[in-house]
This record gives structure tokens, sequence and C-alpha cells, in this order.
């Protein structure tokens, strides 16, 4: 089949590779419907995380099932699945106790810029649509795989509660999910980090009411007039830098609580300040498939839009093109058609 | 007034100094009846927190109010306080939301081993006992001080709940405080990490179900061994060294929280492992007012005995001995009669 690979820095590919098959009888084989490049996949993009050259790339996807090991039961061939970019059994003790990103059996999406992708654990991993959904769904359906539910666990994990005050820093498409997420848990006050317009457009229709276009201690200063000089009940970090995390930390009020979703890349954690402040970090790599159920249900029911964040969709052949438009920030994100 | 003094590494005096007296309309004069010597005291004693010699030493005690400003209202001289170590107005935002430790007029006990002390914000910071207390009780009240309420923030802050497992990293008085917590907020397994067989009778007698006197590695293993192979839903950090940090993630399960008091002295946090497993970190310097008046109803009640705590009491005079005794962990935590 035809798979994304990266070969160096800023050398994406088209390569053929072996078709994916079941090896272990908890398998399943999807055909990849919609696929999307991830802010993550722009770490070994630019050469900041090692890789090894010709390994395929792409962890997010939805697609309809074409084989299912002889253990699985709930999912059939020709159902229409979302496929969270880390894979789980749903029933050991971490599963159950919400962090599936934890999960006993880990597995994880491999190619999902490609024809199509193995998923293990297939039973606790996909959530299947009822029927098969209007082509006009597929990028909202396509957010759940990973970006979605990322914001969505910043939010939860710094414990946006209904009328608080909630700051996002970041604009890439999850902190624009993490925006959504924290007017969806009810946030009164919604600060967007972003100093890019047509993210900016978007950070207010998922229900932002304040942009904050200042970087550093200029907005942390923002902040704080906006909050009266108190500080944000909840702070989404939803970057990975050092910068952002101190950012994060400055503009939380004291007993907040710091949700971060972004893999961390020279992160040094203020422990003096958080000590001194009582601001507190949660989150982490997030447990999509908790969030999947209620966030297909809030996709389905309508009234929100996820699907806004694809401002850009190539064909597979040129996904590489998707990559530069990403790196160079011309497009927030960019979906991928096999 | 008589008051202990430091100056200089292991150089604990007692001094003649000027009295403590009334500064704000807010503030109130304590005569002190019990003081005593905090972990943290030692930090300075060791050389390892700058000092001026000279300066005044000790942050907790309890006695009887002696003088209060024109704008005290609801303490009265001859009321019989607890004087918690950081003070507070117990009205501003952040104390309306539980912070007391973030007061926006702040203040702290600087004579609490001494003949009086002053405490700023009277109204919002003191607690008064209905009449005089048995003489028998000033050791439990004593600890509400600072102690117990400490121990206290580190069980709620790390999330202990009733039926989980809880681990105790630390055998110091707030450490034993934490187990006791942890049992009085329903933690059915409760493993205190101690390798001291007087400290590991009082975790005992405070609801510890376990002892763990290993370290580092062992003491994972010991944990992970207790757990089932899961990990505890709950870690109070209750020391403040790197060390024990790093134990206290390591033992915490998947979407466990640390919750931490020590304050930390050379402790760099393991982002990337509470990232990759979801453990989050909360706590920092107890909003003791916060807790005082449950804290004061469960010491009333009976059937928790927290003076257990002080295994050596010494006159104001021999304050110094009573420094090194904690010092040489000859005892546990130490109480001074000026």
């Amino acid at each position: 089949m035809r798979a994304t690979t990266i070969h160096g820095t800023r050398d994406i590919r088209v390569t053929d590779v072996p078709d994916p098959t079941i090896q272990e009888p908890t398998d399943a084989i999807v055909r990849v419907v919609a696929g999307c490049i991830c802010g993550s996949d722009l770490w070994p993009y630019r050469g900041e995380n090692d890789i090894t050259p010709g390994e395929t790339i792409g962890h997010e996807c939805v697609g309809v099932v074409e084989e299912v090991g002889a253990d699985v039961s709930s999912i059939r061939p020709g159902d229409f699945v979302i496929v969270p970019f880390n894979h789980c059994d749903n029933t050991c003790v971490h599963c159950r106790n919400g962090v599936q990103s934890a999960c006993v059996n880990p597995g994880a999406t491999e190619t999902g810029q490609a024809e199509y992708a193995r998923v293990s654990q297939a039973d606790g991993s996909l959530v299947a649509t009822d029927g098969m959904p209007d082509e006009a769904l597929i990028p909202a359906l396509l957010t759940l795989a990973d970006v979605f539910p990322t914001g969505y666990h910043a939010a939860t994990s710094a414990g946006v509660r209904d009328g608080g005050t909630a700051v996002v820093v970041g604009d890439g498409a999850v902190g624009l999910f993490g925006v959504l997420s924290a007017a969806l848990l009810g946030a009164e006050t919604i600060i967007a980090m972003s100093r890019h317009e047509p993210r900016q457009r978007i950070a207010t229709a998922f229900g932002a009411t304040h942009i904050v276009a200042e970087r550093d201690r200029a907005a942390t200063a923002a902040v704080m007039e906006i909050t009266g000089g108190v500080g944000a009940d909840a702070v989404l970090e939803c970057v990975g830098t050092d910068q952002a995390m101190q950012t994060a930390f400055r503009v939380a009020r004291p007993g907040a609580t710091v949700g971060f979703v972004g893999v961390p890349h020279g992160v040094e954690l203020p422990v003096r300040r958080m000590f001194g402040r009582n601001v507190g970090l949660a989150g982490g790599v997030a447990p999509t498939r908790r969030y999947l159920p209620e966030l297909l249900e809030r996709v389905l029911a309508g009234g929100i839009d996820p699907g806004l964040v694809f401002d850009l969709t190539v064909p597979l052949d040129d996904v590489a093109e998707g990559y530069r438009a990403m790196d160079e920030r011309r497009a927030i994100k960019v979906l991928v058609r096999p």
C-alpha cells in the first residue's frame, strides 16, 4: 500500500510499504477514509525528535473496518470507526480507572496517513458510528482520533468548571480544541492566546471570549487585567515548550491547576512557584478512548463544528505539501485523503 | 522578652529581644503557652537556607491573647488560640477560594519559640477554643498550628479518597500527619515509608496499614507488591528532597496525584514521566486556616491523639538541645515551653 514515510528533517515521502495484516487475534485492519497531520508530527519533521529513516508517520485516522482478528467481537468488517491514536483493551486496571493511555496492552496507529492501518485491541480501541456517516461529517469525526479528546483532556485535567475562567496557551489544533472543550465544560471566560488571525477566528467560533495576542510577561499582564488581578481558575497548556509552560504557570491563580497535553520538550517545571502559589499540574498523554463516546455524541448532536480546524485538504500523494503548510503555519491542520 | 534566635549553622540561642507590639490595628499579641520546632527549621539550622545572624526562628505556637488592635473584633484578650504559622485575612479572593496561604494580606509567626508572638490579621488568622483547654490537650492543639494541617493538605492535594490506597513518603511529623489525614479521609490501605522504629509505631497508631522501610527502587518494588503491581491512588510527598519526590512519582499509579508539602530543595520534577503516566502534582504551602476549624473539631472529638508526635519537651532555655535532638533524629518533634 502507499503510506507516508519520513526520511530525515523535512523529508516526507509517499512510499510503497507492505499492507498491514492481522498479527494478533485482537487486531483489526482499517481502510483509511481520512487521515491527518498532527502538530506532534512536526517534532520529527523539524528534526527535534529522533527518527529511523523510512519509518511510517501519522497516527490519526477514521475509516472502514476491512478485517478483524478471531477474538474481535464488538467490531465488524464494514463498520465506520474512529481510530484513537493510542490503542487500549479498555478493560485493564488502568483503563477502568480512566487512564486508557496507560493500558497494559498498549498500541498505537502507525500508518494514519496511508491507505490502511492496523489497530491492536480493536474491541477496546475502536468506536463505530451507527451506519456510514455523511461525507460532510468526516472532518469532524476525524478530530476525535486525537486533537479533540486531547484538548478535552487538557480542559478536564485543568479542572475547568462551570462559570470559571480558563486560559488556553497554544493556538494549534489542540489548543483550539482546548477552547471548545472549556466552552463545553461551562467556562464563562475563555482566554485564547493567539497571534494568528485565522486561528483567533476559530478560537472565537469555538467559544473564546477574549484573545490575548501578547507573549510572555505582556501576556501575563493581559490575563491579569482580564481577571481583575486574580489569575485564571484553570490553564490549558497545549504546546509543550518551556515558554508555554512558564506562561501557563504565571497566569494561573493560586490553587489553580495547569492541564498539560503538549508533549514536553525542554520543559523545566517551576517547582518553587508551584509550591509557593499552590498551582498544580495534571494531564499527559490523553486517554482518547475514555472521552470518545461522549465527544462522538457531542459531534453527532450538532451545534459545534470541530471540522473547522481543517483548513487544507491534500491527496495522499501531496502529503509532503501538507507538512510544509503546517510547518510554515500556512495551515492549522491538514486533512489527508488516501 | 526571651526568644529563640539563630546565629549560624547549628548555632541556636535564647536571646533578649524587644517585646512584640501592636503595629497594625488588625494585629494581636499572643502570650505563648507552647511552641515547637518544625522540620523546616532544620533547613536553616543545617545551613541549607540563608539566614540573617541573630534573627528569630520558630513559627508554631498556641497561647493566650494578651492584646488586640483596634480593628480586631472576633478575638479578645484572654482567648486561648491556635496560631497558624501563616496569617491571613480570611476574606480576600484567594482566602475565599481556600488558598489562605496566598492571602493578599499575608503574615507569618516569627517568634513561635519565645514568650510572645505578634499575629497579623488576627481576626482572619486565629481560631479560639471555647474556654481554656485542659493542659493535657495542649500538645494536640499545638499540632494544629502547622504540622497537622500541612499533613492534611498533602492528603487532600493528593486526592486521598474513601477506600483508596495512599503512600506517605517521609516519616517526619508532617509525614505522620499525612498518615493520620489519609486515615481520616477514609483511605483503606495506607503505606508509610519509614526506617525508624519509633516513627513506625506512631505511623501505625495513626492508621498506617503497611510500613515500607526500603528506599528508592526497593521502596518502589515494595509498594508495587502491596498494590498488586498497580501503584498508589494517592501519594503524599512530605520531605522536599529530590529523592523523596522521585520516589513519590515512581509509586504513583497512572492518573494519580502526588500531594506535596515539603518545601522543595533541589527538586527536579520528572516532567516526561508525569506526562507519560498522567501523574499530577498538587499542593504547596498549606492554607492552614482553611483546615483549622474541621481539624480542631476532630481533636476535640477525641479518638485521635495528634500529640503523640511530641516525644521531647524542653523549657525555652534548652531550645538548642531540642534542635540538636531533632537534627540527630533522636526526637521526632520537640515541644518548647516558655
